[in-house]
Order: C-alpha cells, then structure tokens, then sequence
C-alpha cells in the first residue's frame, strides 16, 4: 500500500482526531473496512451533517445546532444565575455534576494576546449586555491556569461597574483526594477557603 | 443539548470506532467543531470514498482499492515465498519490519466453527490455488492463540499433499526480553527451537 492509496488517505485523515496517532488511526481504518462499513458511513455521514449544521447559539455562544441552544431556550431554568465557562466540554461537565440550574455563558477560550485573542474574540461585549438580563449573579468557572486566572481577573474588572454579585468557584481538594498528594498551592487555597462547620 | 441533537449523534457513530468511549467520542465531536472543521469534512470524504472503494485483492485478500493490490501486482518480490497471516494488519506489521520480500496471502480471519468460520470464509481453496503458481515455501504466520494454532495446524494438513515446503515463524523470546518475565509455554519453544551458534 503507497502512501497514496484510499485506506493510507484515511488514516491520515483520521490524524486529525486528539489523541489518535499512525497506529491508531490503521487500527481504525481497518477496524472499519474489515468489519463495520456501516457504521463508517453513517459516522461519514453525521460528520457532514455536524460540519455543516452546527454553529453557535446567539446568547451564550455554546455550539448548537439551532440559533438558541436547548439550555438557553429552556425558561425552567434559573434566570438569576450566570455560570461563565471556557468551552462547550466545561459546560457539559457542569450539566452532568446535574448540580447547576442557571444558564451559562462559553467563552470559547481564555484570554490570550500572543495568540491573538482578545475581549472581543471572547465575546465580552455580549456577556455584558446578557448580564444585565436579569441576571442576578455572576459565576466564573475558568480553569485554574495562569491564563484562565487572568480571564477571570479582566472579567471580575469589567462586570463590577454592573453592580451585580460576581463569585468564582472554589478551589480545594478534590473529593477522595489525599492531602498527601494535593500540591502547596491546591492546599493553601484549600486552607484560605476553609468552612466553619 | 438533548440526545437527538446533531451533535450527540455524532458523538454516537464516532463510537463505532474501536478503543472510543462516551468520554473520548465527546472530545473528538468539540475538536472537530471548534478548533477543525476542515478536518472533519476531508475525514467524511474519505471516509466514503474508502467505505465504497475498498474491496479486497483477488489473488492475496488484502484490503485493496484494485482487483490486484501493490504487492501482488509488484513483479521485483520473490514469488517462491508465500506467507500466510490472519488480517490486513499482521501484513502490515510484517512489510514495515522489511525483512520479507515475498507474496502474502490474507485469511481475515482464523478458523472459528462456533462462529461459522470455516476453510470455505478463508478462502483455503483459493489458497490452495495459489500454492500452486510457482510457490516453493509457504511461510505460516499466524498468532500463537488456540484459534492461531488450529487454523495453522489445518492449512498444514491441506497443503502438504501439494508437496511444497512448510514451515511456521519462530517462538521465543522477544528482543529485549528478560528471561525473568517470560511466560513457561514461550521458553519452553524457545528451548526447543535452539540454534547452533
């Protein structure tokens, strides 16, 4: 087989996946050539489908397939609250913990000048007219790298003069973490945000 | 976004693909979306075009887009080699150790009776053909496992009456091995097949 033939053309297509390699990618061509062209042409199929079809929502910028996601054209949801997070897999992970009612807002990545990402690229702009719809508290849930602390920072500075609560979520350990294992700054944010109980 | 949606259909066909779980499908569609959709839509192109395209070789069974593959078309290998492997990928392996320059042919499988895989799946008596067009040694390289062991033991018994050379790669200790972690069955073999030096 050159590196020319249809089946090398595909793996090398499949490079384009995270995390998939050259092995991995000939164990998938072959995986669907010898045993599930079906199942190759309907995930051919939904990859155009999903490439064409799906864009952002208008209000909180999530990927949908709609003008406004499933989240933000529900009105069950708690109108107060605004949960700002870095990308679409963030926000999944925050429906899934199923511990969050309020609607959110994706940035779509953090802050990063040598990149070329701005405020604007963020969509800052639209995150402070969508706070001053009805929302009465704002929730940072940005990663704890240096980029995401600055996101927070310039976020926290230009949503202050709205007057509306802002708060970020807190750091600690993780559940069923050892305390043996946690590093120094993990522990010392652990100690700072301590409880009474 | 609710199970029906573009995305998570998406999601789901990613699945078909083997070592791909709900976690890992996830990060593939939001790669895809956000960062390269160019690459999603060149991975469904080729996608169908390997799904329809790719038939098998008429003389090795090899995956091929051709009625004869590359190396079956390629008049420079030895044709008094013939060697026999279970799928596509075990061919693969074999070429990129460069230390074979002979024909192959292709079982895609090995003898299973409980899952209706006999001489006929095979293709043993195309095989057998084959054996006949200026082959001087059949080569059997076929994994060690029951199925492995049966299928070769079969081709053995078939062939022989043809007259032709046979004979099975070697067991024994994989370069780098240390004695130590080596399994009773492979020293056993690799005692066995001892070499003068």
């Amino acid at each position: 087989m050159d590196k020319s033939s249809i089946i090398d053309q595909l793996a090398e297509a499949f490079r384009c996946l995270p995390g998939v390699g050259p092995k991995t990618a000939q164990r998938m061509v072959l995986h669907l050539l010898e045993r599930d062209r079906d199942g190759g042409k309907r995930l051919a199929d939904r990859l155009n489908k999903a490439m064409d079809q799906v864009g952002h929502c208008q209000s909180c910028r999530n990927l949908s397939e709609q003008d406004l996601c499933d989240i933000c054209s529900n009105s069950a949801r708690d109108d107060s609250l605004l949960c700002i997070v870095e990308t679409p897999a963030d926000l999944l992970a925050i429906e899934q913990s199923a511990s969050y009612r309020g609607y959110y807002f994706v940035l779509m990545g953090n802050l990063s000048p040598i990149d070329g990402i701005g405020p604007a690229e963020l969509g800052i702009e639209r995150l402070l007219t969508r706070c001053q719809q009805g929302v009465k508290e704002v929730i940072i849930a940005l990663g704890s790298t240096v980029e995401g602390e600055a996101t927070s920072h310039y976020i926290s500075e230009v949503a202050k003069p709205l007057g509306i609560e802002l708060s970020r979520i807190a750091h600690g350990i993780p559940l069923g973490g050892e305390l043996e294992f946690v590093d120094g700054g993990t522990l010392s944010h652990a100690l700072q945000g301590r409880k009474r109980i």
